[in-house]
């Protein structure tokens, strides 16, 4: 992990752009740290990192000001500036062209465009764990939150150093990820906009009802996939508060 | 409204038994208010005040020591020592009969056991926030929660003091209670227990569907009718100190 940038910003949290081996991210720590912090992983969209740098860096910024944590975010594979591959492209054309005809997004589409992102993902995510948790500043417990719901599925299912993971229904799930769904069993928030334009309301359903944890609360809220209230932030945050001591 | 009795409590908290006419009641009132204070209805359940009296007090105290918000209830008609009358015997006589049977809950018994307890909590609830109003020491905003659903859905619609409501999905809705839901308009948070074993899922589902509140937050939680976790009590607090300003 190398450190590329460095900025103060005016409310003392500590931003650093890094590299590690060819993924970009970011680290936001708190001002003032008596003792190794808590860490939240924030999953981008597949939208890349610039593009959603401002709403990212502002969640970072209130977890560390209000609660102490530590946030980082890496770019998705074949987001932003990193290399596409053709697959992915395919599946991102083929999915195009049903939703301008009109026409059902069939499991085959879905898994053609979530599978091979999730099986890259996940463990690009496990490494940078490592780098982030060896940094004398960072402590643990470790939470994750946001982006594509099947990679924090699988993430909270494989990687043990999660401790709690805030998800948002808000994409397309393959089948076998919802049965991996099945193996969480962190603690659980799941976010759901009740009339997501890209997102089928029932199969969010599901999916919250196969996640294993014994401990999972669904937040529904109105409106389209952009809408989630602005309040959830900080109820995302006591959430991570009450399962990262 | 005549309090018939005045409790100190070791949280500084000011605890009054009321009667208004035949109704029976308790008001919570913050240590020292600077200012008229927000006020929170809180439903019961057709148990009897003294039976959930503990768990009640404990919402209000903590609303009250930890918000500033006094709290109030009043005992359903037909519950505790208040009279029962006998159609409201006999629909319950019905329901117990068809769940010993493992027989379906018609509409019809739903309708006869829910109707009339609304048409009657609604107008007390009504005549108790008159009066409640009428104290010095409270204020207002009001917010209600808790209690027989379809009452709160009914005092949201008809009630316009009352600002924000926090309902409990988790008895059964007479379909001409789930068409008053489109009517009703304040911000709302819906607690619904996933494995409810006295309550459909899907219905739930649908009456939050139904409701026609612009801002509406489901909170959905794994478990039983009696297993609501105890974060939700603070989510609620929060969800009322957004609305009651």
């Amino acid at each position: 992990m190398h450190f590329t940038s460095e900025n103060r910003l005016d409310d003392g949290v500590l931003e650093r752009e890094f590299t590690l081996g060819e993924i970009p991210g970011i680290l936001w720590t708190p001002r003032s740290a008596s003792a190794p912090t808590p860490l939240i992983l924030i999953g981008l969209p597949p939208l890349g990192l610039r593009t959603v740098y401002a709403r990212v860096a502002a969640r970072a910024r209130y977890y560390a000001t209000e609660y102490g944590f530590a946030a980082a975010t890496v770019e998705l594979p074949g987001s932003g500036e990193r290399p596409r591959w053709d697959a992915a492209e395919q599946a991102r054309a083929d999915l195009r062209r049903v939703m301008a005809a009109g026409e059902p997004v069939t499991a085959e589409i879905v898994d053609a465009l979530i599978l091979p992102l999730v099986d890259r993902a996940v463990p690009e995510w496990r490494a940078t764990l490592d780098a982030l948790l060896a940094l004398p500043e960072i402590g643990g417990p470790v939470g994750y939150e946001g982006g594509v719901i099947s990679i924090g599925v699988r993430l909270a299912a494989v990687e043990p150093r999660i401790a709690a993971a805030n998800l948002f229904a808000g994409t397309f799930v393959p089948g076998a990820i919802a049965e991996e769904a099945r193996r969480v069993t962190v603690p659980l928030q799941v976010l759901l906009q009740w009339d997501d334009e890209g997102n089928d309301r029932q199969a969010s359903l599901d999916l919250f009802d196969a996640l294993g944890s014994e401990e999972k609360t669904l937040h529904a809220n109105m409106g389209g996939h952009a809408g989630v209230p602005h309040f959830e932030l900080d109820a995302g945050a006591r959430f991570f508060a009450r399962h990262l001591k």
